[in-house]
């Protein structure tokens, strides 16, 4: 393997058959295949972004095979297309067919989500994760890392977060060091960690390790003893707020963080005579969505001034909250405005978009459920060939109601193989009965890789999970 | 432990928490408990039956725990509540509190089947299910072990039929001594195998090895190439059946077979001239039912001729199929007749019924599945007190569509639960509430055990599965 200077990134690059290293065995046989990469702007120490090129050309011939790309990262899918295309016959000789192979992604950012709130996921199964997400391409962990449930990030700025927020302080949390280590293995395989810390909402578990936060909830007269979202009246949450982000700023090395803003309740606010006098000073009369974007926009003010860009789910546009015009919404709603017209306001309205509303992946149904996830087009709404280019992805979400660690792997793979096609190949690659045995095959590649990937339906791969 | 004769069922009996034994170390700490085990009727060489007594009382008090069964079935039972009880303080001291057990299954058979044909399914995966169905109090393993996609097991007398219709016939077969483990596997742990060789129809996969024992199928006036369910109108059909089932009663040692019976498509043998000759010769007109009844008919009478009694699903009884008295009747059709209108009308008819209809475990929905499962009452159909006693019980099932080793123990666990506290619990024992508290904390002791049992709904046990 040839490439410019010393790289790290591209010799530590899995390349999925076993841990061969291409440099110094030649697993296919002789004679002797010689794999050349050639990458055009050097450099390989720095981050995957938005704007990574990650085309590539694989030319394989006798004898030789010449892989070419702009940056590290196009080299990185390149080689994992070459792994693909490595195949084994009944004597377990390596072969690989002469082909010509010019590749690019149709789209820019090809996420998944994980949420490791409403269950902890061991750092194991996260970094089994980014492994199967570089074999499909994906360049974007999204990762849901708090919610209600519980506060699996060990802040050192406020360690009481977890210490009271997590399942388990010891055992369910997300040290410095295991964040550290899932952004390094990402990188080193082209991904992108965005991390999502969301509020004001979905902060339930916030509320021990942070005194004063949340929005104490009535009843008539008298506090409730329950809470509700982050109280956005008082001074002393922005400061917190701008402490908190400032640290996820400087942790998470991606441009982006995920700002959430879905999905705020406004029936404890609604209960709060302070809220309500808050209410009435700001002259929001009985709109609380007011509210909402007054707390949003101060949100937005610190994060712009930690030199971040954000991404927010979709009720942050649709509340009309006042945003950055760079700003990315998420469109994620099943329900309400159907979500190709909710794609079509948001591009109209000049920014950018990314499509999860089809793409719910813990939801499952009996039988083949892919092909619904496979036949989205993103693009299918009524919009200017601009309004078409500010569509920048999508992502597969898993949430985590109903998974943890015992079935991510089954219910995310090769299901999500089915959405990262749909992001990278070209909008007229959606032929079913072509999709199903180029997925199935994958799914027995899967399984040769140690993956736990479900099968699509009847049949069998030569190497069974876990072998006879 | 003390067991009257040595036993060595009893001994063998895994205790769930690791795989400590009890005679030998006391894992709950000092001062030592002793248990004693005391089985009335002597005697644990033999297989558990329909008839097995399951009774156990289970006395804890300090210094002692006693536990009486009228036999080693019983006794089994109770080993394995026992281990339920033991928990473990922050100190990580197992404790027991004192309590008096009297329990017995409302149920005698109480059943999980699994296939094997749709997909092949290691005998390692089969293993840890028997172990999980302990675990569970359930105490019959139906083995779908052939099908139309597959025909993994390896019949002596019939090499070919696995050699041409298994997926592989080297990797995806049960050989003989697969077989013979799986049933000791299971006798250990009270658990019957009963083996389903399901015919005239979902037999595709015997016809390659089998030549002529399928009906040829035609298209106008040549064969089409394609062949139906087993040919009726030759006498080759009845020997091999003879031959085949010859051989499968001695390989299981349980009294009962099943037979299958269920979903024969007539298309094809309306196609084929030879098959409507035998039917004008017949007098059968155009009702091909009748057929199905003459070739049921045969195969019941040769199972007899074996010293066998039948399982068949309900077409077999729909059909009105001559069968004997004793047959067992499985309800397991959710369209057309209600099935407890199919209960009440099999018991009527004097047969004994088995349920499986609202228990199809492979179907999954989103969200919490396991309530409806839990809400079935077996016996709430029209019917005298005789009919009710006719219900011998139920069994979940988990059909291979889609369904293999990736994604077998998750699906199963710890939903079959529900079904398993259905049938051996008291119908008074229905609060959702309780159950889910249940269930979930169950869950945890089974990811104890080291089984990947998917979670209920958001929280966290203190040992996930895998470790951290």
């Amino acid at each position: 393997m040839v490439v410019g200077p010393a790289c790290s990134l591209a010799k530590e690059a899995t390349l999925g058959f076993g841990d061969v290293s291409l440099e110094n065995k030649q697993p296919w046989g002789t004679p002797c295949t010689q794999l050349l990469v050639f990458v055009a702007t050097p450099g390989c120490d720095g981050f995957p972004s938005l704007d990574s090129k990650e085309g590539y050309k694989l030319s394989v011939s006798e004898g030789s095979v010449l892989l070419s790309a702009d940056s590290v990262w196009g080299a990185l899918r390149g080689l994992e297309t070459f792994s693909q295309l490595v195949g084994r016959d009944e004597n377990g000789t390596y072969y690989i067919n002469e082909t010509e192979i010019v590749d690019f992604p149709r789209f820019p950012h090809r996420g998944l989500l994980l949420d490791t709130s409403r269950h902890y996921l061991p750092l194991r199964a996260i970094l089994e994760t980014l492994d199967v997400m570089a074999y499909n391409k994906f360049n974007v962990f999204h990762w849901h890392i708090v919610d209600d449930p519980s506060f699996p990030y060990e802040s050192l700025t406020f360690p009481e977060l977890s210490k009271q927020g997590a399942f388990n302080p010891m055992s369910h949390v997300y040290t410095a060091s295991d964040v550290q280590t899932v952004i390094e293995y990402a990188r080193l395989r082209g991904i992108r960690v965005i991390a999502e810390f969301d509020t004001p909402g979905h902060t339930l578990s916030w509320g021990p390790g942070a005194p004063g936060l949340l929005t104490p909830c009535y009843l008539g007269k008298d506090p409730s003893g329950t809470y509700g979202p982050i109280n956005p009246v008082l001074n002393s949450t922005y400061q917190f707020v701008a402490d908190l982000f400032q640290e996820v700023s400087a942790v998470f090395p991606d441009f982006f963080l995920h700002l959430g803003g879905d999905e705020v309740d406004f029936t404890c606010w609604k209960s709060n005579p302070k809220i309500r006098d808050f209410m009435k000073e700001m002259g929001f009369g009985e709109d609380y969505k007011k509210l909402e974007s007054f707390y949003i926009q101060r949100l937005l003010d610190i994060i712009s001034s930690l030199g971040k860009g954000y991404i927010v789910w979709q009720e942050v546009f649709d509340n009309e909250v006042k945003v950055r015009p760079d700003t990315i919404i998420h469109v994620w709603k099943e329900k309400g405005t159907p979500y190709m017209e909710e794609m079509a306001n948001v591009t109209k309205a000049g920014y950018r978009a990314l499509l999860s509303a089809p793409w719910y992946l813990n939801r499952i149904s009996y039988g083949q459920d892919w092909i619904a996830a496979y036949q989205v087009e993103p693009l299918k709404f009524e919009g200017s060939p601009e309004q078409k280019e500010r569509v920048i992805g999508g992502e597969a979400c898993m949430w985590g109601e109903y998974v943890d660690v015992t079935n991510l792997a089954p219910r995310l793979w090769p299901r999500a193989g089915a959405v990262a096609e749909r992001l990278w190949s070209n909008a007229t690659v959606r032929d079913l009965k072509d999709a199903y045995a180029r997925l199935a095959a994958f799914r027995c590649t899967l399984l040769g890789r140690g993956v736990q990937a479900q099968p699509l339906y009847v049949g069998y791969c030569e190497n069974e999970f876990g072998g006879f």
